[in-house]
């Protein structure tokens, strides 16, 4: 895969992250690719679906798993505009992606490379490779935008 | 809340983690309690539904989401036989539950007390209250049992 086919993904999770912004949810978006072809795609949806395990990742992984019929994702790659938290940095682990890649530092909730560090433990049964900070700087300007506005309207 | 009601709810959970071993799926079992009644229960079924995030916590979490029509589940604690995996442990920080009641140890893929131990970070934004160990004997011998039997049939 070249490089800017990586960047078409994150794009493409960008997108979604925009969506997300739309309907007011925290704005993270993700796509899930095998063989070069997006086979699961989603956003944040904790808030619209009263579900504290709706983040994009999260959803993802769960389409995925439908549309291959296994719970293992080992030639899979992940793409998501946000460093995932320790909830699904652990989903990932379970799910044996191949590849993560993602695009802003989560200072205050990441959990790969802040916080717990999941993949870092002995007790870790997979890590999938790391890509950050991919287009990081429009995946935060996203998020910042969108704090910036909630913090408007209270 | 009486201490025989914290050991009724952790045998519901065990029964449900009994109901997973009987369809070959790892066998842990979780009911989530508000104001004195169970309104979620679940046991895992990652095998059954292709799906690497259908541990028991989650699926419990995603029904009392349901349930109450919210996110967050402040005034909810948690049964399930079994210590928390990292996952697990970070969709209970985002959910807000109040405690978390667990049965056997592990050492192996816990996130708790093991591995990363999610919620001793300062990046936690919720933790709940915690008591390990609650009829650990017999939930512990459940596990036992079901990978002695995975063992034997491979």
């Amino acid at each position: 895969m070249t490089v800017s086919t990586h960047f078409i993904h994150m794009k493409e999770a960008i997108a979604l992250a925009q969506q997300a912004y739309a309907v007011a949810e925290v704005p993270v978006g993700c796509v899930i690719v095998k063989d070069g072809r997006v086979i699961a795609k989603a956003h944040n949806l904790t808030r619209t679906s009263c579900d504290p395990t709706a983040h994009a990742e999260i959803l993802c992984l769960q389409e995925a798993g439908r549309v291959l019929q296994s719970a293992y994702l080992e030639d899979c790659d992940l793409y998501v505009t946000l460093e995932p938290c320790p909830m699904c940095a652990g989903a990932l682990s379970w799910s044996r992606i191949r590849h993560l890649y993602y695009g802003a530092y989560d200072s205050k909730s990441g959990g790969v490379e802040h916080g717990p560090r999941v993949f870092e433990h002995t007790t870790c049964h997979h890590a999938p490779g790391i890509t950050g900070g991919m287009l990081e700087e429009e995946c935060a300007s996203i998020m910042k935008n969108f704090f910036c506005d909630v913090r408007k309207k209270s």
